[in-house]
Parts: structure tokens; sequence; C-alpha cells
């Protein structure tokens, strides 16, 4: 089986989650630069999920370029995962339209752990099928970042309740980790 | 005439389906748990669905892929089974947002039982077009998943009026069966 | 210059626009049969629309199969094409909530002539680029339900006001044309 | 890395944020034409952001054309262009709703040149991956009409608190200098 149409849908998907979330920046009814002032938090979250998803689209793209065929398993790894990434809407506006609380800041935290594990799943279903020693297994490797990510969530979680804007400062260090390459991010954590 | 772009239009439309379901979850005003619990049912509803429209699509692709070529009565069977899928989303926030109540439970097994007709007609325009000892009509088989779900949903529209909760047993029950891979459950089935 | 992005593109367009019209279809508060009696005006103008927008994209894949490159002339052509397409869901919706009232019948009607101008300006620019003795010309023809489609249209919304349901009849009409095989439709109106 | 996902993916979010923008072209409650009268400000914005768009994908269609390869930094330029092109339909809803009020059309030409300056960021990073002998290099040339709408935006906005039509006027003449082909305008800017 091919995996031509799982991209395809992945990328629709994808694509229309990326997109929804500016929705969520609803037009206010004011004219002036102060009506635009409720909004900065609702656009600061829509900043970092756009980033967030824009993260997940480039891994997958990478993902998939190493993987020759697709089964079942996979396909429903693969949904698995874009059922969790459909959820980032949601949690964006939640902690946009809240201010950066307490509660909406963990829970988005919970859903990028979610994602995170989702997508370690995915990477797992397709090594199993290709194989330990495929050019795909090898492209995944010990997969550092992704483990840094879930222990970074698992830390800012709890701390949400503490700072909220700590908690949110551990998001962002995530996100700027996976968008430094590769490279300069392994040779740093090595040395 | 090619098969590419009836992928990529289903594709396309069956993405956005999954994914604007989403925005029946409206973002909560208040900013403790206690405001997501109004969520729940519409969070249930909307789970089962997207595991409902994925099984459509992985259905969809795997019956595609026995397709050699395509003429104008395929294309209108397809936007038929689109059409029934495109009204998913509004019968999942009708049975989210009433909480499982009686009708929309009804309803919305309906709308299954519609979509699951919509998807064997289209399986006999495909199969009359390819002929009765072509791939595709060997691989779509006796069918037997597919009636027994027009089957189970025919029990559980009526059974929804005495419970809506066995009526929603049933509709978990076929997605069960449609998740578990073919050779098992017809193995169960034929024992 | 390759014809790939430009199907793909107007695929995206064509499938947001089919499937965004559904959330016309507001989810009621109540929650008995009742409750979806003021929503039949808007689901049978989704309906309508639904295969109008199925009958555009059928012919724009039909049209394009015989295309063999594109310019910046046809591009533009093309989006001219989606920009009446685009305003159907406002149009459906606007006439579904007022029970097909008479303005909103005939600015219905309207935005389907402009639709069928737009698809017009498209086939001469395809056949002014590929010539008038190439596959696509000879394809495209005498376009004689384009033609009836139009008259029918310019009939339709003056009736209108005298009675909105002729009007309504005229554009199932139209769509029944379309949807009828080219070579019956022909037989029959040149018989 | 070949750029077939990334021209999917760009397919994708630009169909969708071309399409929600007639979202905010809301259903009104009456039935004359009267009802649509407040909609023509919110129309005529969401027909020069049509175009807008339309142009965008236009140049990145062409654009991707010329290029061989992609990597990382070339995902992530697209994906920045992306996201203000994602912000076209906030700031479209918002000059429309306020008639094209002084404030909304200054950020509306601020999103613009940001836009701008997303691609002109992208042809950078792409000319830097394939070199300044390429044929994309070439392609790109000058940029004459490039460095044009920058400088017409940069005059626009501050001028928009002046009198936001003609602000208005320079966001539509250059509009009007991307649809004119190029050896056109080029002949007349030299000449």
């Amino acid at each position: 089986m091919g995996k031509g149409r799982l991209e395809a849908f992945s990328d629709g998907v994808i694509a229309i989650i990326i997109t929804i979330m500016v929705l969520e920046i609803k037009v206010p009814h004011g004219l002036d630069l102060a009506a635009l002032h409720p909004l900065i938090p609702v656009f600061l979250s829509y900043v970092l999920s756009f980033i967030y998803i824009g993260i997940y689209w480039n891994n997958h793209h990478h993902l998939l370029q190493a993987v020759r065929q697709v089964n079942g398993r996979i396909l429903w790894a693969n949904l698995h995962l874009l059922f969790w990434l459909s959820l980032i809407p949601f949690v964006t506006g939640w902690m946009g339209e809240n201010h950066f609380a307490a509660m909406p800041v963990a829970l988005y935290g919970t859903v990028l752990l979610l994602n995170a594990i989702a997508y370690f799943i995915l990477t797992r279903v397709l090594i199993s099928y290709h194989g330990r020693d495929s050019t795909l297994a090898i492209a995944v490797g010990e997969d550092l970042k992704g483990k840094i990510s879930v222990v970074f969530y698992a830390v800012a979680i709890p701390l949400a309740f503490v700072n909220s804007w700590f908690a949110c400062a551990f998001y962002v260090l995530v996100a700027i980790i996976w968008l430094i390459p590769d490279r300069r991010i392994e040779k740093t954590l090595t040395s």
C-alpha cells in the first residue's frame, strides 16, 4: 500500500488545523488600537500553536520520506496523531481567552504531551514495520529531542499551577529546541 | 479517466469534515476544570465521530486502491457518500450538546445508516464498472462487516427511544468491528 | 507550466466550499424533531448547492483532463470561477434562512448565472490557448447545456419576484440537465 | 528532499485562507436588498483580499516551479509566509466591518507589508540554496514589482490616517501592478 494518500490526507488535516486556529482571533467591534488590546494573548497563543503545528508538519514530512509502505496499523497510528493535533485549536483558544491562566496552560501542555506520545507511537509502529535496520530507524535514531520534550512537558504541566508563565517558558523552550537544526542541538547536548 | 483527482477531492472533503467537527467544541468562558464539564458529552461524541470518519477514510483508501478507472456514475456515487459524511458534524454536535438524548442519538444512527448505504452503492457502482471477476470485486468480497453494520444501525435507531446509551453501545460496537483487522473478525464470525 | 497545482488548488477550494456550507446548518438547542423543523429549508438549499458544486467539480475535472498546459491568464480565469463558487455558501445560507423568499432566491440565481459566465470564460481562455482544433475544443463542443443553463437562470431570476418556487424549479431543472449524461440529453434536444 | 509536499501543504493552507474569508460575510437576517447594504464594505474587502491571495498563490506557483529541492530553512521560510497570509482574513474582516476606518486600513496594509517581506525572505532563502546562477535566481531577477509594492505599502500605511480611501487606492494599485503581465509593466517602467 502506497503512502501517497496518507501524506495527502495528513497535509489536508494539518493545513486545516493550522488555519482554523485563526478563527479564534475574533474580529473586534471597536475601530482603534485599544480594540485589539484584548486580542494580544489570543494572538500570542496563536503564534505559539502555529509554530508547534509547523514543527509537527515538518517532522511528519521528514519521517514519511523514509517510509516505503504503509499498513492498517500505520494509518491508525497516524489518525491518532491527527486526533491530538486537532485539539490544539481548542486549547489554544481557551489559553488565549483566559490570558494564560493556570488550568488552561496546564491543559495546553497536556495536549502537547499527548501529541508527543502519539508521535512517538507513530515512529514505533513505522519502525516495527520497516525493521530496526531500515533507513527509517536510523533516521529516527535516539530521538533525543522527543525525550527532552516529554520531560519538559511533564515538568511544565504541574508548574502551571505555581506560575503559568514559567510553564509557557517551557513550551517556548521546547519549540526552540525543535527549531534549531539537529546537528547543533546534538552537539550542544553531547558536549 | 484517472482516479487521482477523485482521491484528492475525497481526501480534501474528508479532511475538512474530520477537522471542522472540532469547532463544535466551543471554547468555554470559565477558567477552571468545571468550565470543561459541560463539554464532556460534546467531546465524547467528537471522539466517536472522529473514529467513524477515520474508518470511512481508511476503507475509501483501500477501496480506491483496487480501482483502475472512474466514470461519471462513480464520481456521483462518491459525491453521494461525501454528502452523507458531511452531515456527521451536524448530528455529532446535536447529539453532544443534548447529552445523548433519544432523538439526536436516533438521528445520529440514521446518518450512519445512510453513510453505510452510500458506501454500499459506491462499491456496487465500482464493481459493475470493473467486472465481477476484477481484483476490486474480490477485495470487496462478501462485505460481512458492511452487512453487520447495517443490521446493528437498524437495531440501534429504534432502541435509542428505549435507552439512548444502548444505541450508543451499538455504534461503538460497529466502530470496534471495523477497527479489528479483517482476518480476526472473519475468523471469529465463521468459527 | 504544468496543470497539477491548478487542479490541486481548485480541488482544495471546491472541497472547502462544499463542506463549509454545512456550517450554516446550525445545531439547534431543542432535543426533539420539532427543533429540526426550522432547519428544513436550510437543509434543502444545502442539498441543491451541494449538487451544484458537485456538478462544477465534475465539469472542472472533465475540462482539465483535456488541458495540456496552463498560463497566467488561465490561472486567473480559474480563480475568477473559484471566486463566484465561493459566494455560493453565502447565498445558500441567505436563501435557506429566509425560507426561499423572493430576493434571496433571485440573488442565488444571480450567483449561479455569474458562475456559469465564469465557467464559460474559463473554457474560452483554455480553447484560445490550446487552439480551435485541439481535443479540448472538440470536448467542449457546442456547450448546449451551458447555453440552456444561462437562459434558464435569466428566466428564473425575474420569475423569483412572481413566485420564488417557480424560480427554484428552474434551478432544480438546470441541475437535472447536468446530471443526465450528455448523450441522452443531446439526443432528446436534437430529436 | 522533494518539493511535492511543500506545494501540497501550501496549496491546502492558501485554499483554506481564501475560502474561510467568505465566512466573514455573515448571512443577514432581513430578506430584502437593504439587508445586504451593510455587507457592501465587507464584500469589497473580501474581493480585494481574494485577489491578493490569488496573486500570492500565483507567484508561489511560479516560484516553486523553478525550485529543485527544499531544506529545513526553506520549509520554515515558507511557513513564515503562510503565517502572515493566515492573518489576512482577520484584517480583512476588521477593515470591512469598520467601513474602511483609518486604523483597520493601516493594519491591513501592515499585514500586506509583512507578507511582502516574508515572500522576499522566501525568495532569498531559495536563491541562497540554489545558487546565484540558477534558473530560480534568473526567474526572480530584479523583482521590480516586489520593490514597488513595499514602497507603496510604506506610503499607504501612514496615509490611512490622513484619508483611508487614498491608502486603499494604493492597495488596489499594487494589486493591478501584479495582475498586469510582467512584460508590459517592465516595458512601461523602463521606458
